[in-house]
């Protein structure tokens, strides 16, 4: 039987399924490159739901379907999808269609490997690591640790991980039982993984001390020294402070050098989530963001947000040069990592993750660079930089717009007061009813297509937009669209 | 200045960002398609990490590289890289390259999508779905719920975490040690994952106790209720077996329906880590090797390995209806999880991973299936049986060749024993000569590029051969060549 027909490889006809292939990669071109990135197409095709699961007959049957059948589904599937590489996509950290790092990708799936062992990851092994290094020279140093994550919120993760087992290396065998309670510090402005990781980790979100901010989003070390005494005075052991470089939705970066001297009073692991503002390392002119970052003990920094790099590409880093990453998550399994390999097994950095399979994230951040260089992507951070500032000035200009603060980074926060609620601040609904105003021209463009544009609360504050400057095909024209859209959405209101 | 030139978005030139991307994919068949799966080229192209470091120019360098110089590496990438998808790829547990499943990632990556909500991931959030629901049929379950995770170790996690918080809802918030003492049982012969899961959730690898399996690596279901006990009785608080259907190594399944007896008598959740095993699902004939797995609370998925989906692609899938996980994870980050959205936001389903940004893991798996029909991947699951069958019985009629054990799965583990060791087995030294075999072999095999097998040491035994039969393009012929070349490459030995 089993040699009865060779099995379907590239379904049984080499060449057929190589033309297939160049046909679903002309329907990518077609549909996800152009039409996905072209200003005189729409950022989505909005569709209810169940008028999607009919347009995209989702279901699986027991038998296959034609060819052609198939590319159908590659057309509809990319058609009705949202358009993130578009230049009216500002509803994430990340917007843009990067043709290098797209090709880093597409390369990564055909090759399909794993990060485990330099044995079948050979490039990618050398590759990561020469990327990290890159990534951590421009934190500031020049030695270290690190690995990619699949994304910033396990890279934070990680680095709860690696302090507990940094201060407890008895927490990897015996747990936190048997422990004394611990006690995390963060600010309130932080992104939520720090509260997801403190309950998958075992420490329990009330383990996490709530840090307060200033009125621009950034941790007050003062409160954060105020914190530490008051939790050693209940009789939990600090041991980690997180503090963030470019928050989720002001974009406030953290006073590191601050903080840092807190940490080093109390002797206090830093981590450093700069999943979103990491990438600003890369600009001499704004860099001074983060000054201090080099005294932490980690950082996250996911380029796969302002570098649109691709998701997922999220850099752990580490100052330490002991090894303490593997130590910490090794289980040295032998079916993987055998010692009486023929080469230096250093290369084999699997074991340094929690994971087993690894996806290969090195790859697309790598050809980008090389093809920018270090100054591309510095003018593309600048350019961000000066596009969000233009947008500021432009909402302070415009009759109903409001700014929410003067931003530091590219995340530009404001409210929209349609016409029957402008020179209305004093009455006594209108913040709830300003609130309602978002959702409203959120649905609206999303049904037109137009432009995608997140919103939230924010503390006290009611429902405001949060654009985000990051995509490196945006012009001014982007930005004055931006604006007109919301006016023209929202005149009726 | 944000004016001057508008920033390179597919290197400001779309035409010739579209021509280079174009180039990219020729090599891309070219190399890792074409070359990448035929016989008649290498499966690896070995070089010591010092001169590949060179070969690769891997150096990241403020000025940008020419178009035609990133191709060149592109091609390196890839000409250096190990050809997972190459008949003679026998390392793990995956090998093969399917043009749909590949379609289907290099469509993912085109779309750079997050998997949070239905906002951005409209066609996602229901593929998901839907591909869920037809795992969990499979399962044998009508109902319930599930979502992908970045690996089958990070989808055990999640099992624990569920298992722990559906006990002690608690401890999402105050931590393990508002708990008693808990305890974890899988057998000796469980993925190092269960340890690794169990540091990182701060249980401690001592909470993890280890039921005997039988000596074809079956965990023994009394030794489990023996140790269950034996854990109450130095009061420890049983709540989660771990079963495995299609262990790492050997390929061996648990008897499930009698750990699940014991489950059900001790009140104690069953996560059944069926990574490996449980495509078998697909295959009418086999699947009886995981009778009883509709009884488990939790199952963990991985189609990347023997579908050959890609990585990663690993389904975590819950009995549960009563929205345990998203409970169990949820922290209502008001930036993403509007609740006044103008559209059902149960379809928001980030909420219920540890995760932020997540990958979109369904639509590859889709797209294999879509191609294949059930049926199609059924007979790919039937073949690979029927192929290590064929390999069994030609490893038992060669000489020099001597089987581990009679194997369930497509793990067929065996020694090669070399001439200078054969009629040897009374000598002291055996079994430590016989150990040194495997990893020459292995060197040797690597070297010429002409496969790759894995060895690895396992209990008392020493170095032996893992072929994992999974690549859906083998027939009888390459496992004819898989054997002549270990006696070629060991006939000196
Ligand atoms: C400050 C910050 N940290 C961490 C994360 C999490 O990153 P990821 O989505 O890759 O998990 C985010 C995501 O938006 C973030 O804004
Ligand atoms: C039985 C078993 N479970 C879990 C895993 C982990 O899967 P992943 O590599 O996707 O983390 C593996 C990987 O080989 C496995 O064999």
């Amino acid at each position: 039987m089993a040699d009865s027909k060779p099995l379907p490889s590239l379904d049984g006809d080499p060449k057929a399924a190589e033309a297939w292939l160049r046909d679903v990669f002309e329907i990518i071109v077609e549909e996800a490159i152009q039409k996905g990135t072209s200003t005189s197409e729409k950022v989505c095709e909005w569709k209810e739901p169940e008028e999607l699961k009919q347009l995209l007959d989702l279901e699986l049957q027991s038998c296959g379907e034609a060819q052609e059948q198939i590319l159908e589904h590659c057309r509809a599937v990319i058609h009705y999808s949202v358009k993130t590489g578009h230049p009216r996509f500002f509803n994430q950290l990340f917007s843009g269609l990067d043709p290098h790092a797209l090709a880093g990708r597409i390369i990564t799936e055909s090759l399909n490997t794993s990060q485990y062992t330099y044995e079948i990851a050979p490039v990618f092994v050398l590759m990561e690591e020469e990327v990290l290094k890159k990534l951590r020279a421009l934190v500031g140093w020049s030695s270290g640790d690190g690995v990619f994550c699949p994304g910033g919120s396990i890279s934070n993760m990680y680095a709860m991980n690696l302090a507990r087992y940094r201060r407890y290396p008895d927490c990897k065998q015996k747990g936190l039982r048997a422990l004394p309670p611990l006690a995390i510090f963060t600010s309130q402005e932080c992104h939520y993984s720090i509260n997801k990781g403190a309950a998958f980790l075992g420490f329990g979100i009330d383990s996490v001390r709530v840090v307060k901010a200033d009125e621009r989003g950034k941790m007050i070390s003062e409160d954060l020294e105020r914190q530490i005494n008051l939790a050693e005075a209940e009789g939990a052991v600090p041991f980690l402070v997180c503090a963030t470089s470019g928050t989720t939705v002001l974009g406030a970066f953290d006073p590191l050098n601050a903080v840092a001297d807190v940490c080093q009073r109390h002797g206090l692991w830093l981590h450093v989530d700069a999943a979103w503002g990491g990438s600003v390392l890369l600009s001499q002119t704004h860099r001074h963001l983060l000054d201090g970052i080099q005294r932490a003990d980690s950082v996250a920094w996911n380029p796969h947000k302002l570098l649109g790099a691709g998701l997922q590409c999220s850099a752990l880093l580490l100052q330490d040069t002991s090894n303490l990453l593997k130590h910490c998550h090794e289980s040295q399994a032998s079916y993987l990592f055998q010692q009486d390999k023929f080469y230096d097994v250093a290369l084999d950095t699997g074991d340094k993750v929690v994971q087993c399979g690894r996806r290969v994230d090195c790859l697309k951040l790598w050809l980008l660079w090389k093809a920018q260089g270090g100054q591309g992507l510095e003018q593309r951070i600048d350019r961000a930089f000066a596009l969000a500032q233009y947008l500021v000035e432009e909402v302070k200009k415009r009759e109903g717009f409001e700014l929410i603060m003067e931003p530091e980074f590219v995340n530009v926060c404001f409210w929209f007061v349609p016409p029957s609620l402008r020179g209305k601040r004093e009455s006594p609904d209108y913040s709830q009813r300003l609130s309602q105003v978002a959702p409203v021209l959120k649905e609206r463009m999303v049904k037109e297509g137009s432009m995608m544009i997140g919103y939230q609360p924010h503390g006290t504050r009611g429902n405001f937009f949060r654009v985000i400057v990051a995509n490196p095909m945006l012009t001014r024209a982007d930005m004055d669209f931006l604006l007109d859209e919301l006016e023209r959405l929202g005149q009726d209101l």
